[in-house]
């Protein structure tokens, strides 16, 4: 891909809305709208950065009257280099969101000597010109698909370079340690110790730490981008879908008004206080009685296992033997560590067994949290609804400063560099010679540096903009 | 509606493509947007018309750090009235393509004093401050659904006021009839005639014409606009399916690349030379042998009927008599002053009977034209193509300097002044007092006041503008 040429796209869908936006950047932005644009005001070439430009695209190259040659009527707004998205001379061209105005003033500036942009390539210009590091390039799209405040939230932080910040204090927590190291390896042959290995390895084991939490934000972080999973299980008729509905059923407008919240796969989707829920279907439990042995526990299990809340519903007209076994098999499944879990005693309307139930419940050897509610009545829904954001937002304070990792790639990249800054601890233990200490520390450096893009292919470049849209 | 506040909206979809624009319009603009956006080179509010601001919007309601009250980065476009497309003070927020951005930017631009506008409310404000007349006002909306080369520039004509042009023309040469006519009224007990009659008659005989000309222009702007309907008649197994296929098959790219050509009720459609082309089904004939009597013949002509163009095929391997029948039987259907056809000898590369079919087609009383094709082999279809763009050709040279109407509104307005002009032509022939004629005259003038909105209420208004989209 040449990135030194000048690109177009429509950075909006042409033909839905008012106005569609297309968006020309490179150096020859500037005479390659010039000759498509005719306006009172002069050429785009002669205007400042930062103004607009009324006037009319007209094609210069067929040979007709002016007015069969007149496209559309147009805004033209001018960026000139370093001021702009890509940090390149730019413009954006603002006409009747018509398909046709579209392609035709797409196939003008192309004519012209532009050429269509890859998708992610105005994004990716933006990064090789040192606008933008990687991880916020990537928070762009991100920035994009958040629909919820919490999600919203994260993904502004990474683009703001919250996280790029957090980052290049590790690494260079890393450089210096690795170069103290191989300050040691210029001398080697005077077998002279320049760092305290003492203080090399706390600096070492604090810095891992900081890596660590990164990469274990990564649970918390992917739920709050893609909403937190939260499994609902129960025995056949202890009131799921009850539930489900009475949560989900007023607050439905919510999830509605923001295009896009609800996913294909996810049974319900809710958002409160900004934060988004995706609750799990566990049908599998309706099919067998069996607790232990069925295969549709095992399943419901598994799906357990994905959720980062799990509700488990006892009927309180249920046999407490049976409400044992559920409970018990669930809790045996569990990594409390980093899932967490309510259980709902249900139909309390009913007004009868509470008091056996709550025996059972409390008996079981795990802790928990334990709330009285009514599906039907709707009678303690509130306070699970509050207990469900409590249990995230607890989570959001644990994080560093609510910096969170909510991409697989660096995610990926983090835990390598774990990896690595584990064995570089356990050479220095072992008392390995510095120079294959030096070795684990560059290897961490160097996934860290994936993350931002100071180290990078082209081959990951690619592929980590070909999902970008095009005109982004 | 109030159409002195201030308004916003989105003017492209959230959530699809790089970018949302956001547009707000209204004497409070300025000082709305300032209480939500933040930059450092100055506020909206002091920033010159047509020039773009960098900046964040941040919400200045809630109590919370700056960095949790950041929305997005953005950029501003500043207009000032009467320097916009409403005429009013206006700015264009363009800010990342998030649906949940877009949410809270419209919230947060409503809680500082705007509202959000009504469908079609920022080109109503266009055309109550004098930026557009309606009928400039109502292409917008046809700007932006034209899908070919042909609506397109039917449309842009519209939009650039040449169309109310030739209707202010009318519009002057009427009132000068008409104040010549009350004149006398003036003067009625002296029994002076100021106005010579047979020029008063010449006149609005041409008057009348143009109105007449402009009227009938309709069938074929409409089909401009939403593609000229062709019905392809013939009988079963003539090859009427092959035909289709053979045309639009090998075009179907030109169709594809412009987003919402096919509509769904057409069986297919076909751009040529910029012309939209609609293909209708006429699967009826293939029900029945019996020509004349069928149900399914019956069906099949009232498709002939709403068609501009007929497409009869004659199989030559089909019995001279039934080709005669069918043909004969279309003819007696068709408005040849509306309507076109062309009769095609398909299936010539069987080599046989094309002289005795022909020999038929030319027998039969009526011109048309004849093209030997053969919707297999491909032969003769690209003279099939030309014919097809001619004959619309054709009718566009003969319409005066191609303003076509292409609008329901428009059509029934001039059809309603048409009336009025003939009942004044036949008052003056009748010798009717001129106060009578000046009545029919100020009811042809009315009429065509409201095709630009010279005349006109706010119930109509509501009409034209509630079809237009939000943002618009």
């Amino acid at each position: 891909m040449d990135l030194h040429d000048t690109i177009c796209a429509p950075a909006t869908v042409p033909g839905t809305g008012a106005i569609t936006v297309i968006r020309v950047s490179g150096p020859e932005t500037f005479s390659v709208v010039d000759k498509v644009f005719r306006s009172s005001r002069g050429t785009v070439s002669g205007a400042a950065g930062y103004s607009v430009l009324y006037g009319s695209i007209v094609d210069p190259f067929a040979e007709a009257s002016l007015e069969e040659r007149f496209v559309d009527e147009v805004l033209v707004s001018v960026f000139r280099a370093p001021h702009s998205y890509t940090g390149e001379d730019g413009a954006e061209i603002s006409c009747h969101a018509s398909s046709y105005i579209a392609t035709q003033v797409l196939t003008l500036l192309c004519a012209a000597g532009a050429r269509l942009a890859e998708p992610g390539e105005f994004t990716r210009r933006a990064f090789v010109n040192g606008k933008m590091d990687l991880a916020q390039a990537e928070a762009v799209a991100d920035v994009i698909a958040s629909s919820s405040a919490a999600s919203h939230r994260v993904a502004v932080t990474q683009l703001k370079g919250g996280y790029s910040q957090e980052l290049a204090k590790i690494r260079e927590a890393l450089v210096e340690i690795t170069s103290l190291l191989e300050l040691e390896l210029d001398f080697s042959e005077e077998e002279v110790e320049f760092a305290d290995r003492s203080r090399l390895r706390s600096l070492l084991v604090s810095t891992s730490g900081k890596v660590q939490q990164l990469s274990e934000s990564f649970r918390l972080g992917n739920a709050i981008k893609n909403g937190v999973p939260v499994a609902i299980v129960g025995e056949p008729n202890s009131g799921k879908s009850t539930l489900l509905n009475a949560l989900v059923g007023e607050d439905r407008a919510i999830v509605s008004d923001i295009a896009g919240t609800t996913r294909d796969s996810i049974e319900e989707s809710l958002v409160l206080e900004g934060i988004t829920f995706r609750f799990i279907d566990t049908a599998g439990l309706r099919e067998s009685t069996d607790w232990v042995e069925s295969k549709g526990i095992e399943r419901t299990l598994k799906m357990v296992d994905s959720a980062d809340i799990v509700l488990a519903l006892v009927d309180v007209t249920s046999s407490p033997d049976d409400a044992q076994r559920m409970l018990s098999s669930l809790a045996a499944r569990m990594d409390f560590s980093c899932q967490q879990w309510l259980v709902l005693v249900n139909k309390i309307d009913l007004n009868k067994n509470v008091k056996t139930i709550n025996k059972v419940v409390t008996s079981i050897d795990y802790k928990c949290d334990i709330l009285e509610i009514s599906a039907r009545s709707g009678e303690g829904l509130d306070t699970l609804r509050s207990a469900l954001v409590g249990k995230v937002k607890e989570r959001f304070s644990g994080a560093s400063d609510a910096i969170l990792v909510t991409n697989a790639r660096h995610h990926e990249a983090l835990r390598q560099a774990g990896e690595s800054l584990n064995s570089a601890l356990c050479a220095l233990d072992d008392g390995i010679p510095s120079d294959l200490v030096a070795q684990d520390l560059r290897a961490a450096l160097h996934h860290l540096g994936t993350i931002t893009g100071a180290i990078t292919t082209d081959e990951v470049l690619g592929e980590i903009f070909a999902r970008f849209c095009i005109g982004k």
